[in-house]
Parts: C-alpha cells; sequence; structure tokens
C-alpha cells in the first residue's frame, strides 16, 4: 500500500502552450517545456484590454484543470483512470512558468487519491486540485439521462470569436441557447441553459485532457442570463469521467455535444451543471462549478 | 494576506457524536470531545451484521463531511460562510477517535481556500477534503430552477427504519421514488430520481452542517435502479452553499424538501446529483458525487 511520503512527491515545473491543447500528446514535461518555452500559459479571460473581464480568478481555468490532470496522468505512481478531478481556483494566475506540487495521498488497490498545489515563483498556492483515479472494472451499464441529441455539428454555425482570446482555440456550435453578450441587460435575468457542439478550432482526438478543459468551456452562465460580460470566475470545479481510457479512445471523436445550466444565482455566486456527450450518445463526463459575478 | 505557514495549521482530535448531529450547538471542541468520548464516530452504512454492505468507503459519509465543516466553521481564522466543500473517502474510517489537519491554503478579501486531512491513530489519510469560504456580498438573485413542490411534511409517511443504521438519524418522507430495496434486482434498471423531506429525526434547526450531512443523505441512486441493496460507497462528495448563514438562520426550519437523481452508472461507479430546499421554496445548496458500486 503506498504511503503518504517524501518519494512520492514530485514537482513539476513546465509552461503549458496557448493552443489550448494542454501538451498535445507529448509525455514528456521537459521536451513540453521546450517547444513551449516562451508561450503564454493561458489565454487572458477576456484580453488585456478588458482587465475588468478578468474576474476573481483571472484566465481560462480549463487549460490549468487540463494541465493539472496532464501532470496526474504522466505521473509514474498514477494508476487507472481519471474518475473525479476538483480544481479550487484560489488567486488569478499570471504569465508564465509555475510549479505542481503533486502528492499522492491514499492509493490501495483500486483507487488513488491525489492533491495538487499549483505555485508561482514560490508564492502563495494559486490553484489546489484533489483528483481520484480509479480502475474501471467492468460491470453493468445504465445511462438513465437521455442523449440531448442535436442537429449535426456541420450544419451548426461557428460561433464568432470574443473578446474572450481562450474561446479562439475552440470551434463552438451552438444549438440552443447561444449567448448574446451585447444587449441590454436582462431583468429579469433569461434562461440560462445552452446546448452546443464543441470540437477544438484545430481538430484534436478527444481524450481525458480535453474532456477537462471542455468541462469547463462553457460561458458562464450569468453571461448567459444577464445577456452581458461582467466581473466572473469560476472558484471551483468538479468534473466526473463516466469513461475509461480505452473505451474514450475507441470512440475517435473530435468533439463532443455538451449542454450546460445554471440552478441559482444569489449573493455574487452562482452554479453551473454541464453534460459532455460522444456524438454517438455516450455520456463522456459531467460537471458542475461554483462561479463568482460581480453584480 | 495570510499565507500558508504552520500557524495556520491547527490539529482538531475530537470524537464526532452517533446522533447525526455533528456536535449540535456546541462550538468548543474539548467540550464536544468530552461528551461525546466513548460514542462511535459514525453509524455504520449497514450495520455490523451486513459487512458486505459497508462497500468502498464505509461508514455514513455525510457525518463525516459535518464534522470537517464544523472544524473549518469552528477555526479562528474562518472567515465568511461556507461556498463550497469537496470530500474525498479515501480509506474507510474505523470507530473511535481521528485527526484534522486543517489548513489554510490561501486567502484574500473575499475568500479562504481549506484543505483538510482526516487521519487515525497516526495512519494513512482516510478523508481529504477541499473547501471554500466565502463573503456572500449583496447582489441580484435568481433562482433558474424551479422549486418542485410537494405534499407538506406531516401528510407524508415516514420512511420505515433500514438496515443501515444511520438511516435511524433522520426522519425521511418520500413524495415520490420511494425506494424498495427488497424486489427482485431491476434489469434494465429502473428510474433513479426521488423527492423526499429530510429532517432530524429528534428535530434540529437547519444549519450548513444539516446541510452538508444531508446533501450525502440519500439513499444510493444504485439501489433505487437495481432495487436491491450492493456494496457501495460515496468516493467523492462536492456540495455547494447557496445561501448565507444569515439566510438560513432566518428560514428557521427544521426539515429540507430533497430531490436528487443519477445520470449514468458506468464500469462499477455512478453518479448523484441533488438539490435541497427550503420548505418556502429557496434553494439552500446543490450536491453531487460520485460512488463505487460492486455489480
Amino acid at each position: 500500500m503506498l504511503r503518504r511520503c517524501a518519494p512520492l512527491r514530485k514537482r513539476f515545473a513546465f509552461v503549458a502552450g496557448n493552443d489550448g491543447k494542454y501538451g498535445n500528446a507529448d509525455k514528456n514535461p521537459a521536451s513540453f517545456r521546450r517547444r513551449h518555452a516562451g508561450h503564454r500559459r493561458r489565454q487572458l479571460l477576456a484580453g488585456q484590454d478588458q482587465p475588468g473581464l478578468l474576474g476573481l480568478v483571472g484566465p481560462f481555468g480549463g487549460c490549468t484543470a487540463a494541465t493539472i490532470l496532464r501532470a496526474l496522468i504522466d505521473h509514474p505512481q498514477r494508476a487507472g483512470d481519471p474518475l473525479s478531478l476538483t480544481v479550487n481556483f484560489c488567486a488569478p494566475v499570471a504569465e508564465g512558468a509555475f510549479d505542481l506540487d503533486v502528492r499522492l495521498v491514499k492509493a490501495n488497490r483500486s483507487s488513488q487519491h491525489w492533491c495538487v498545489e499549483m505555485t508561482q515563483g514560490g508564492g502563495d498556492v494559486a490553484t489546489l486540485a484533489t483528483a481520484i483515479f480509479a480502475e474501471r472494472r467492468p460491470s453493468w451499464s445504465h445511462q438513465q439521462v437521455v442523449f440531448p441529441g442535436a442537429a449535426p455539428f456541420e450544419q451548426a454555425r461557428r460561433f464568432p470569436n470574443t473578446p474572450m482570446t481562450w474561446t479562439h482555440q475552440y470551434d463552438f456550435r451552438f444549438v440552443e441557447g447561444e449567448p448574446s453578450f451585447y444587449g441590454s441587460p436582462a431583468s429579469p435575468p433569461l434562461d440560462a441553459f445552452s446546448k452546443q457542439w464543441i470540437g477544438d478550432r484545430a481538430p484534436r482526438k478527444i481524450d481525458m485532457l480535453s474532456l477537462m478543459s471542455m468541462s469547463d468551456a462553457f460561458f458562464g452562465r450569468v453571461f448567459l442570463a444577464r445577456q452581458e460580460l461582467m466581473p466572473f470566475g469560476t472558484v471551483s470545479i468538479t468534473t466526473y469521467f463516466h469513461t475509461a481510457s480505452d473505451e474514450l479512445a475507441a470512440e475517435d471523436i473530435t468533439r463532443v455535444l455538451a449542454v450546460a445550466d445554471a440552478r441559482i444565482f444569489h449573493r455574487s455566486y452562482g452554479d453551473q451543471h454541464g453534460e459532455l456527450w460522444s456524438p454517438s450518445g455516450r455520456l463522456l463526463a459531467t460537471t458542475t462549478q461554483i462561479a463568482y459575478f460581480k453584480a
């Protein structure tokens, strides 16, 4: 049985690319660092010209979350598939290099519990994450929730670029609930539901990293509810993976059908919950988050 | 700005009562320990006569989660209201005393990020939790989700005791989806939705601790889907609080209306998502979890 002890800690220091692809298939942090040295670690949520949109947390969290997941998947002691990842965004992340302190807290035959802290320049913790990996043993299967379905990706209109430059990495095609950020603030708030295709702008086979990043690639529900942009930031996101890596690889897809909705906005915080589906109708991941908004 | 450093770590050692009430209104761990010394820390999920029902994780996690939340609320450096709590159950918890290693990872003017590790007898980490506290500043409010509504508590039938002794602490009254554990295994699986009132068997005013514990007090969705009990254990639970403490205190309620459902069971894991409502129709908390089941 593995125990928490010094040798299980491993420090990673690498820089993620600005292509939103969390290192592609390159599993070697050193090589990855060399290739991407000098690139910005993340895109800013709203670009530098609109610092008021940075919000509480800062740049796109999906890439940070995927980067953390990648560090875990690449860890020599990792066993099993990602089951759950929770990422708490403690402070804005600056451009440039960062350190990940990756710790295997507990492991047994069927699961592993990890804790990851991201810091920059030896400063405070900027991101705190916990993850669970598990052996996905065979069992009966049942999808209780119904596949939302949609017109094919090719028939849906590509969503135009927004001032949030991270969105340029994705090909969003809304089927329902396409947001409009530039109207008058809606009062009372509008329905926050949306259904959309999400793929990478440069098509890339969907893997666990894609699912993690895409699970944070919904627009803030509050933007849809109010029909305007405002300072906003995800505070915590949790994503559950409902597919084993081998099953996901066998899907061989480059896009997911995604739905997202909110239940409540109250006292400066709102929630979001979402689902990521394969085009063939398999539920691949579910996600939830709590986010700050400035009223 | 608070930093991660030794003085912010504080070790708690106290024993929770077996009354499912996570310390009642007593805020003093030492006094709490004295009052409850010798009591069992948690109820077993299925009692000692049915160890096959203990599952991956063991006894009722809601009490553990509430105990962790209580340690945070009582921490001298805590500021703001609970916003989010994620609890990862790493290993079964044995009866008896435990230690909580409570660490304030990062704080700023409006929020705090905490990490808590529970151990027993200096052994491996049994429970790993992260929490976020936040100042709930005023904003516009909007409930996107519709109050599910239900016949009044008094008109609903009290759910009979189950072999899972922790359930004896609660007064469950199902409005829809009352589970039946003793039929033939359902194939294909049944609908896993349920709507129910949840109160303490000995009525107790609902506070944040109640919400945390009750958010794990749904029966495993897989029990409803299959109409049978089986080895089962929550692996990770995340609960978001959508009310400030002062608002919750003003509600002055002793029960919540709760709904829960599952989206998928696959490769030995299934999810759950739920909502906890005040009888007056205010959404107090939302919760999600991923759980192991033995097929």
